[in-house]
């Protein structure tokens, strides 16, 4: 999933469970327009290669030949350091919720201070999952009028595309707050994610059954929503395997 | 050509000589996703009506109805105060030019005092012609990808749209879901971290000796260095609780 060292970090552009292969081309071009040419696709609907999305990309074909096929989301951020995933809808999870343009100079500036970015863009019937937006950092809103929100795929990611371009003109080589910290990566958030739910599960925390997918869904938010370091997640980590192993001491 | 008075001023969007029926219905869609309905069309190649515009304009449709029909350029500009044209092509033309972002801040600045806007679009193929450009006061020039610009009618016209509701200021700021967030006070953190202690110390997790001031420090940190809820508080104060009568259930 690591794209050459050679190559000018830029937000990775992820088209979640895509329906029509006419829109992932589209999508590809409207990247292109403005210099994006990161695209990784999660389990496309009608498979891939897709000869409807290659007609449809024409002049940016080479997108589609470079992006990634991912099985799911969690494979798809792996490397990532910081997710953002656009919505219409506003939703009740907890995220920072960014406009268009306070997204793109933030992906800027994390990446200017070494950081990987991904934006996530949904299915085009329904858009992303709760369980998609919760693996998110943060949420991009985009301003629509509210008696016809329409954005299609292909137009969702034009105006990121857009902003990002606007973006590498404001750009500061401000560093992050933080600079130098070990955060985690999407993958090791994941592994800690999972390791809770497991022993949670386990033990008996998920309770009662109506309430168990909010309360895995609230568990995962909060972890995509913490700053963690590497050393926390490996804390986090001890401290479930101590528990665990206090129960079975005796 | 004049619009009641009691419609709000917006930018008229001018459509020249489009070819397409689709893109005239595709760029009424993208109007309407930004609050533009006021749209004129010069001289439409295929006559107008047009049964493949109404197609595609599914929902903004009323756009269509209310379009004005106009024999050329000077009649669709005829009561029009100021007039930007959009155009990929740099041209020998000495016009000002504007970013969408400032062309739209100047369309609101104008509006506001009483002026009368519009917004040129070409035909699909070639854009507008000089002459149409000669009678614009101003240039708007998209910044995309100088290997790759094949921004269509309707993408161009959606970031005007797009520009234009920033204009208003009714962008959510960056954060806005955040606002309202029901934070946990430092008391309740204190009484996290103090529980966690407390049973971390039981299960055995503080080892060896001396490290044990160590990782209780670190552990504070990272709950003080957390940004979370009272439902996040809960959550984990369930979480341990659970863990502890797992352990002693048998």
């Amino acid at each position: 999933m690591t794209d050459p060292v050679e190559l000018p970090q830029i937000p990775a552009i992820v088209l979640v469970r895509p329906q029509m292969g006419e829109n992932i081309g589209a999508a590809a071009r409207a990247m292109w327009n403005f210099g994006l040419d990161r695209m990784r696709i999660v389990a496309p609907r009608d498979g891939w290669p897709n000869p409807a999305a290659v007609a449809m990309a024409s002049g940016a074909g080479r997108l589609l030949d470079k992006a990634q096929l991912c099985d799911d989301l969690p494979v798809a951020c792996a490397d990532c350091d910081y997710v953002f995933a656009t919505t219409a809808r506003s939703r009740d999870l907890i995220k920072p919720v960014f406009s268009p343009e306070a997204a793109m100079t933030e992906a800027a500036r994390r990446i200017a201070s070494g950081q990987r970015v991904a934006v996530l863009f949904g299915p085009e019937r329904a858009g992303l999952e709760n369980e998609d937006i919760a693996r998110a950092n943060a949420i991009i809103s985009v301003p629509v009028n509210p008696h016809f929100a329409s954005l299609n795929l292909a137009q969702c990611v034009l105006l990121m595309g857009y902003e990002w371009m606007r973006a590498q003109g404001n750009v500061t080589a401000q560093q992050t707050q933080m600079a130098g910290t070990d955060w985690a990566s999407g993958q090791e958030i994941e592994h800690l994610a999972a390791h809770y739910e497991e022993r949670l599960e386990t033990s008996g925390f998920f309770f009662p059954d109506h309430k168990v997918a909010s309360m895995k869904l609230n568990l995962r938010n909060m972890w995509s929503r913490m700053p963690l370091t590497r050393a926390d997640v490996q804390m986090l980590h001890g401290m479930m395997r101590q528990m665990v192993r206090w129960k079975e001491r005796d």
